[in-house]
């Protein structure tokens, strides 16, 4: 048996013994986690030490450093993050429906864990306790695949959650971690049919088409966000303007922040000057066709490229369409179904845009930034879904689970 | 491009046509293609006696040869099915929930069609008209590539249904039908990852093997059902025999009928003699563990694989075994998370054992044949899902939908 056979052999013995927990227990075990971690706070400040000084040497991108760097504020951060899953409501064992059926059967659909989880990650440490307790919460046995740059610090931070394990007499295997970050491991972790019952990506546009390409167990995509604004002919500018600004620079590194704006013809000359110079005080480079180019001083011709590129960065794409149909065509040729917006005061537009726009989220007056499991009310998410099997859109706690059917009968045989 | 591309991409804009039809132009659309059949008695079982006479060449089984012809009643059953299927409940355009969220936006979780849907199954031509008029309700457009035994059969009744949606203006392209039964054709359509939301083999354990294996596009594993009887020390032995007996018998060629029987060590002794006697009252050749044997005549010794095995025909495996422990241990280790049940009088074994198993429906006192969508009040079924995501258990018009999120602002923006 191979390294990743026996972690999820071992995944799948502790799934038994995880899913007959009761929530009482989960959430005690979830504040001591959060202890455990306290505890070990400058242990875990040398392990990501170690991920520093190696990011450092292979001259690894400022932005990607500060994303991997904890301090005690962010490990106070992961801990709280941690004993706001241990308060969120348990999913397990809740009764989604009952019913007498007409031989006189009591059926009920109930919620169960999925079983097995794999995940794999990148960089940032907090995605390690993050997924690790709210698969935990939800039931179920997870094995942990995260990145290179942040290995010493996944590492440390699985080993103290297995020790909370091991200290309550639970299996450590409930939380697994694969200790090798090659292209191989990875690989491997998506053909264990055997043992995974869904494996989750997290990451960048290309491990999940790698996933996508590889996986032979079932996947859940995550993520990738091309985001559109539309601004329609019946849109305010000073609405348009907040909300797109909005949506491209409150945080442009984000899945669901804004790539490209389209706007309709007839607002265009007035509109277009205006969030140039709002764009422009954000810091945000435009890449304009050459409708659009005409109305921008500041703008460099866009290329086919752009309309799928997702930037996570200060650039935007802008495009003019000649009506509110090209602007659905175009979401629906282009986007990555996340979410997509429109400014509109016409309430015609804004029907045919909510029905016609395929993505998880299609919004009315609102930025695309709105998109989050805490906004939505469903608290820490464990990715946002794109696509329509399972789970769509942001995935908490109940996208962990699956059901079964408890029937109780008295005799009963079919006729 | 290659064929399937075509009808990929045809299917892709046809499912944007078909998911803004209303309910009511689609119950229409769905008596009309029962009319067109029924008018079409004649050409219907001309092309079934195409297969028939191939099948009859080929000298293939009886029982297959029942399941491949149609009769006039047959039809009649299939375009009555149509009918049930106009008069159940549409999901699309359902709000699951609408909520109103901390910024003031307006949050609805809305039912959508998934869009494409690929099936791919063998044998019976009725599962064409079944098939193509559960995803034409739930507002999907589909693809279906069924056996060459029925070849003739599924390609006419297509035909028919295709009519039908030109001569009311919509386009054919909603349902499709792959001219061509090679496993080249099967392999290409999971790979369609461009074009298909989801693929649904129907079949026998090899196809849904084989599918989980290649498949590229997420696919909803069903049908295949290694399913148990355990009668526990606290049965009765009347219920206990019914409910063997029907779960055995009843019908053994489908997915929902038990393979094996568990039994309690200290009824073993009891209770086997007379189970034997009525299982071969009903036909059932009996393979048996060691210890089993002991108590019965007519058994042949088991093996290793007989407790993997989906027999579909009149024969049980048997075993004796400790308790209620072992029971569910041996049905966690062997079955294919379909239907299983125990019988018993004792509260605590029905809780254990309906916590405990892990499969889509678990029983207590009753046959497992009740694992159907008519059964459990959904309707007609694409399917038994023996996964955990997306959909378990009978897989009635909502397993063939999504959700998005509809989102109403009046200019919200992310602080």
């Amino acid at each position: 048996m191979t390294d990743l056979q026996i972690l999820g052999q071992q995944a799948k013995t502790a799934a038994s013994q995880m899913a007959l927990l009761n929530t009482k227990t989960k959430n005690q075990l979830l504040e001591k986690m959060a202890e455990t971690l306290e505890l070990h706070t400058e242990d875990i400040l040398q392990a990501n030490q170690l991920d520093l000084n190696q990011a450092k040497e292979n001259e690894i991108s400022e932005v990607l450093q500060n994303r991997l760097q904890l301090t005690e504020k962010k490990i106070k951060e992961m801990t709280n993050g941690i004993r706001l899953v241990a308060h969120e409501k348990d999913p397990i064992g809740q009764i989604d429906k009952t019913w007498e059926n007409e031989d006189g059967l009591i059926i009920s659909q109930k919620r169960v864990p999925l079983g097995v989880i794999g995940v794999i990650y990148e960089s940032r440490p907090n995605v390690t306790t993050d997924v690790a307790t709210l698969c935990f919460k939800a039931g179920n046995a997870v094995i942990l695949r995260g990145g290179k740059e942040s290995f010493h610090s996944n590492q440390l931070l699985v080993s103290l959650l297995q020790e909370t394990l091991e200290n309550n007499y639970l299996s450590p295997f409930i939380i697994q971690f694969v200790d090798d970050t090659s292209r191989k491991s990875a690989d491997e972790l998506m053909q264990l049919t055997e043992y995974l019952d869904v494996l989750i990506p997290r990451g960048g546009n290309n491990l999940i088409q790698h996933v996508k390409e590889h996986a032979k167990v079932p996947v859940i995509e995550t993520g990738t966000g091309n985001n559109h604004v539309y601004i329609d002919k019946a849109a305010q500018i000073n609405m348009a303007a907040d909300i797109l600004v909005n949506a491209k620079v409150q945080n442009p590194s984000v899945c669901n922040a804004c790539e490209t704006l389209l706007i309709h013809k007839e607002v265009a000359a007035f509109f277009l000057p205006v969030l140039e110079e709002r764009l422009q005080t954000a810091g945000v480079a435009l890449h304009a066709d050459e409708r659009a180019m005409d109305y921008l001083t500041t703008a460099i011709p866009a290329t086919q490229e752009d309309w799928s590129t997702e930037y996570l960065d200060y650039i935007l794409a802008v495009k003019v369409v000649d009506s509110l149909e090209d602007a659905i065509s175009h979401i629906n040729r282009y986007n990555t179904k996340h979410s997509e917006t429109i400014v509109t005061d016409n309430y015609f537009a804004a029907q045919k845009f909510l029905n016609e726009v395929d993505a998880a989220a299609v919004y009315v007056n609102a930025s695309t930034r709105f998109t989050d499991g805490f906004v939505f009310g469903f608290g820490a998410e464990v990715g946002i879904s794109t696509q329509k099997l399972h789970a769509r859109g942001p995935m908490g706690l109940l996208a962990l689970t699956s059901t079964k059917y408890v029937i109780c009968g008295n005799g009963q045989i079919r006729e």
